[in-house]
């Protein structure tokens, strides 16, 4: 893949701030950690209840951490991309307003404790500077397989594109909040996602000849990058046994940046493609969260304190249905089996792009 | 005063949504006052100490709905403005960008109490956005008594004058924030400039030929006019005595708000003058800040709960030379002899520059 000098510069530029961002967040994690404790923001490991690590108070919200680092990288980059027009000044600046607001409203649930049914409309006011400042195309092209139904490659929306945006954002941001609450879970979902998106841009980019496709993937990776980067530095606390909580502030923003990375480099089928046990997790909830079955505080399984293993509950997530289908496992290796599933769908996708380009490119 | 119809129409609209922002941060106080009490973000009133509602539970950081609801109604203005070109659009969304992340560092600010001399560096980060995607032009206008010292009129300042503006950003944020301690002064002085500064605007669409001057100036009010509206509604619970307190999140975003007019709608001179009694008080401060004079927690008046008076201490703080000047007051009276004098400091301006444009009318 041949990529151009300018754009490999700005790229280049963006993951060196962007490890920066990593080491920034490695070495403030630990000291926010004490503040949010000192303000009672802690939570009890329900998966580890009946042993000692279950009374450990864990410091919650540390997204806040990673969400201003990310944002101060962001903003910092804007002064080194070289290919700037005033569109695309326009786009960025209103992507970052959507993530800092959601991250506020993250916060804010966070501290002060929304009640979820409200929790779920938060995104909805968070995305509208994305659609207010979209000035791009309102396109959308239909995934292969489907194209003999539809009957069209390329589908024009018009204004309803404008609802399918606020749609996918919304949907984005909640659906990676709720497939959640084991350790590791939430970081890890979203680290697997944005190495997928970065590694889809980076083949795009190369793939295609059309300046302003490449760009359009260039804008996803300049936000996808530093949300990388700085989440692996989360990960590392919070990873199994997690030494900190990531809250609400994380997922909510970690799921606003992909939706907006996705919408602004007009990939968001793809984006659809990489959420994919995300959205099966959406469907197994629905019946909860709209109200029909019951629906209990935390959707979580079953901790045995004398095996340490989890045992699913009839709860409708993802992390039950494995755990009734693969029988019980201790909390990190579900959390790796369902980063596997994750893993395997995104790698399927990109290969079989991949084998896509190579055959164009012997035509 | 002529104001072209479609200006005005913009203008109009700003004031009908603001209108709305203001009653839905009228309802949405007392809800979150709860939400902000369960969470024991709350303060004791220091200045009704010794008084049985000294031990009332005063809900904390209100300023959160403001924001919240200024952000929103900010966000949907854009969807009215018809005289958008994407200049604009870049501004106004890095305005709104730097407003946010103010916001959100006020918020974790209020919940984590953050050290005081980090927290002088916050709205430093959040004027980033700002002057990442500031376009416009770089210079300043000499105000007219120092023309004569200078010897030009008009300086141009190149790169400076980014620098100017993450200057004029970070103390107008922060002296809001210091001008403060007695209930309903920090809403209070933020209405009273936020009104001068609304009638100036229009003062000079009026008074202007430029058609670019005037976009200035419209700007500017579109972002004032809601933090008034929301404004007021907080004052109206903020009041003496405060059923609320409005929190660092308030003043943080009043003072980036007023700073981002200020510099977007390039009246910064202006707005200066405007901030006098902070400019004031900052400097009353500066010894204590610096460290040469020690500082206690807060600098507050001594307060009386025999004779419900308060009684200026030696810190450096405009509240307390007007005690040590004027004598005992009881807290209403001294917040009202602030805002007087706030006022009449912009009210001398104001009438001065009407009177130099009726001057020029005549020639
Ligand atoms: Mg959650
Ligand atoms: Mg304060």
């Amino acid at each position: 893949y041949k990529i151009e000098s300018e754009l490999r510069r700005s790229i280049l530029i963006n993951a060196i701030v962007s490890l920066i961002g990593f080491f920034v967040t490695v070495t403030m994690i630990p000291v926010a950690s004490k503040y949010v404790l000192r303000r009672n923001l802690f939570g009890y490991d329900i998966n580890k209840k009946g042993t000692p690590q279950g009374s450990v108070k864990v410091p919650e919200s540390l997204g806040i951490i990673v969400g201003a680092v990310f944002l101060v990288v962001a903003i910092l980059f804007q002064y080194f991309n070289f290919t700037a027009d005033s569109n695309w000044l326009v786009e960025y600046n209103a992507a970052l307003s959507s993530i800092c607001f959601m991250m506020l409203l993250g916060f804010v649930d966070d501290v002060l404790d929304v009640p979820w049914r409200v929790k779920l409309l938060l995104p909805s006011i968070a995305a509208l500077p994305l659609l207010m400042a979209y000035a791009g195309h309102t396109t959308i092209i239909i995934p292969k397989p489907l194209v003999s139904y539809v009957g069209l490659e390329i589908l024009d929306l018009g204004c309803i594109y404008k609802l399918y945006m606020w749609l996918l954002a919304i949907f984005c941001t909640n659906s990676i909040n709720i497939h959640a609450g084991i350790n590791g879970l939430e970081v890890g979902q979203t680290v697997v996602i944005a190495a997928a998106i970065l590694i889809h841009n980076i083949m795009q980019i190369g793939a295609s000849a059309d300046p302003e496709y490449k760009l359009a993937h260039a804008f996803s990776i300049y936000l996808v990058q530093p949300m990388l980067a700085t989440s692996l530095a989360l990960l590392s606390y919070n990873w199994y046994p997690s030494s900190v909580f990531v809250g609400d502030t994380f997922t909510y923003f970690a799921g606003m940046t992909m939706a907006v990375a996705g919408i602004l480099g007009h990939f968001s089928e793809t984006l659809l493609i990489f959420f994919l046990p995300q959205v099966l997790n959406f469907l197994l909830s629905v019946p909860q969260l709209a109200g029909i079955v019951p629906c209990p505080r935390h959707r979580l399984p079953k901790f045995d304190p004398q095996t340490g293993l989890l045992t699913g509950t009839n709860d409708g997530t993802l992390v039950n249905l494995f755990l009734r289908q693969l029988g019980r496992m201790s909390e990190q290796s579900l959390c790796v089996t369902l980063l596997v599933f994750q893993s395997a769908v995104v790698a399927c996708y990109l290969q079989r792009l991949f084998l896509n380009h190579k055959n164009s490119d012997t035509f």
